[in-house]
């Protein structure tokens, strides 16, 4: 999570503390067919209830202070069960990473949010099925420096700060995953949440988040079922969901200077913090849980495809547009890599394993490669 | 150039119209040992006295405007021998390219500034040698946006506009050299100059510049001779300009997300306006002519070495690197981006034909790929 905060602080919540983390589940489960490089005893330390409440009394005890406000026994809350700080896999290709990134030399900053524990990141580099694909789960809670808070308030939020200071607490899991057959699109998706306590002690929360695909090739039947079923997440709750994250998706993911979308779309939403924490809770589930159903099919469909060097030359150069709307407009990484104390391999996660620039290429008329750029350039709508 | 304005408007001046365009021979003469891209006719053309005042008379001619101030007749300005639009030569393996780029859909954007005839852009990928090499040479005049001209406030120019308008004309020559051989390095040089009039007629000028060096494996023997030659260059204008524009060129090209910087540095500078026109100009003169001197000997020192698939695959990782610097940071490139009717193949002319990005890459110890590092993250003085 790209939020961070100028300095350790405990924001103190009594309710639905750990729910957020059930997020995790089904994300978990998209990477059980094919990487099995989550240890289950990672996901499910995770997700177990009162987690998140001991880990906070840990860092707390591990910095020589005391939670301002005792944090209520829960039933299965002990802390003999917390558990040590997560070991970061080694990434398969490169021999096994360093856990901590070293700091930037000459940036004189420190960190400014608290990661609670090791994130657990996952990356695959150079599988069978896929290129390299990563998964990230954060939890940061601390105070939101003032730029960040002015990013939130552009965005519509009004937040009152007590001696401009707002105690934040964000968690959320984003997953990128570039296959190698270039019949295999790229999928993205993040569910996000946040808290913030404004100075009159009120909780601000939100959720925000997406599914999103990036084929090289236009297959309209993988494009039809994977809209479809997005939308009968989005259906389950509210009819107005789906044409609503849609359009937000393919305005967001949107390269202005090439006049493309990043990819065919799917769901995009922020700042959703209505009708009531429950109900967009609920929603955010149904549209976690239809990650799997939405992108393994098309996986399972095609990853076996024969493919020639120029279509996967093809591949190379949309990687190459992944690497320019990450790079110069994703809000996350362009946050995240501007803010001391960030993980820039964690936020950089994102990136293709390899990407091509030709210059001035453009498909010939009536091409395969020139029926998914008109895509790009005018979004269609798969179901109605 | 980077720089438009947001309508066509003539800088009427009376001096040394087209002496930046004399920058361009050194910089030509780099690509004819390798490339035999550039005709010949095209950049006599170029360098021809009166060339500029001749093609914004036909610009003013064929937008039904008349010159607000007569040009003064030169020897040598003969309206016949105006040259007609540059065709753009084409990309060597992309079986040519149009010479206009397409207007992004939904920019609803109209260009800026205004392009003096076709800019002489050429473009080689897949060489014998170079796997992207490119040189784009550009005259652009019109209004300073407002935009714009914060941008260049932000520098430390004060600028009286009349109700809110800047006249502007820039011109200049870039060039990125993305080699082959892990063992040849990339380099890239940019030579540029600005005229702005103000409300009271008064014309602010200045130039900006230099040549940087991005070797994949440092080898301390082209760093020192790179450095040393263009020390030459600047030690024959002032003892004080090269330690100056070393360290200028050090801290501009930093990324700082890495804490490292792009390359291992040269010269780099900006807003130089004293101690007079002439003399700046004399001076990047002579670092325009030292491009060759201090690049092609390391080309073709390294360019027959040979290189196992190791060290190409760090070199693809040092490109993803550059990629990330020119998307994140680079000045030129994010303005150039976000200025709507640029050309935006132009600005990515600099990335290079690939790249690569694994997760938490960390060469071992004492490794060549270690003892760059070392180097980008905290820069050596190579010449005393």
């Amino acid at each position: 999570m790209p939020y961070t905060g100028e300095q350790f602080h405990l924001v103190h919540r009594t309710a639905q503390e750990n729910t957020p983390l059930l997020l995790l589940q089904p994300c978990l489960a998209l990477y059980k067919p094919f990487i099995h490089m989550i240890p289950q005893s990672q996901a499910a330390a995770l997700t177990k209830p009162g987690y998140l409440t001991l880990v906070r009394r840990n860092v707390l005890r591990a910095l020589g202070q005391q939670p301002p406000l005792p944090t209520p026994h829960r039933p299965g809350c002990d802390a003999r069960a917390f558990p040590p700080p997560l070991p970061l896999p080694a990434a398969a290709s490169t021999g096994g990473g360093q856990p901590g990134a070293t700091p930037a030399p000459g940036t004189g900053s420190r960190p400014r949010g608290t990661q609670l524990g090791q994130p657990l990141l996952c990356v695959l580099q150079d599988g069978e099925v896929f290129e390299k694909a990563g998964v990230n789960v954060s939890v940061v809670f601390g105070i939101l420096s003032e730029e960040a808070a002015r990013q939130m308030r552009s965005r519509g939020k009004s937040l009152k700060a007590k001696d401009g200071k707002l105690p934040f607490c964000a968690m959320g899991v984003s997953s990128v995953i570039h296959p190698k057959n270039p019949h295999v699109p790229t999928m993205h998706f993040n569910y996000r949440y946040f808290e913030i306590e404004e100075a009159d002690g009120t909780i601000q929360w939100w959720f925000g988040g997406g599914t999103d695909l990036t084929p090289t090739y236009l297959n309209e039947e993988d494009a039809v079922h994977f809209h479809k079923t997005l939308k009968e997440a989005c259906d389950k709750h509210d009819l107005k969901l789906y044409p609503k994250y849609k359009k937000w998706c393919d305005d967001y993911f949107y390269i202005k200077h090439r006049g493309e979308r990043r990819g065919i779309g799917g769901i995009f939403f922020d700042d959703v913090d209505s009708p009531s924490k429950e109900e967009v809770f609920q929603f955010v589930k149904s549209c976690a849980k239809a990650v799997v159903p939405c992108y393994i099919p098309i996986v399972k469909r095609h990853y076996h495809d024969s493919f020639t060097p120029e279509e996967k030359l093809w591949q190379q150069l949309r990687r190459g547009r992944y690497v320019e709307f990450n790079l110069l407009y994703d809000r996350g990484t362009k946050f995240g890599l501007l803010t001391p104390g960030s993980r820039i391999e964690s936020i950089l996660m994102s990136l293709p394993l390899t990407a091509r620039w030709e210059y001035m290429h453009t498909p010939p008329e009536s091409s395969k490669e020139a029926e998914i750029l008109e895509v790009l350039r005018n979004p269609k709508d798969w179901v109605h």
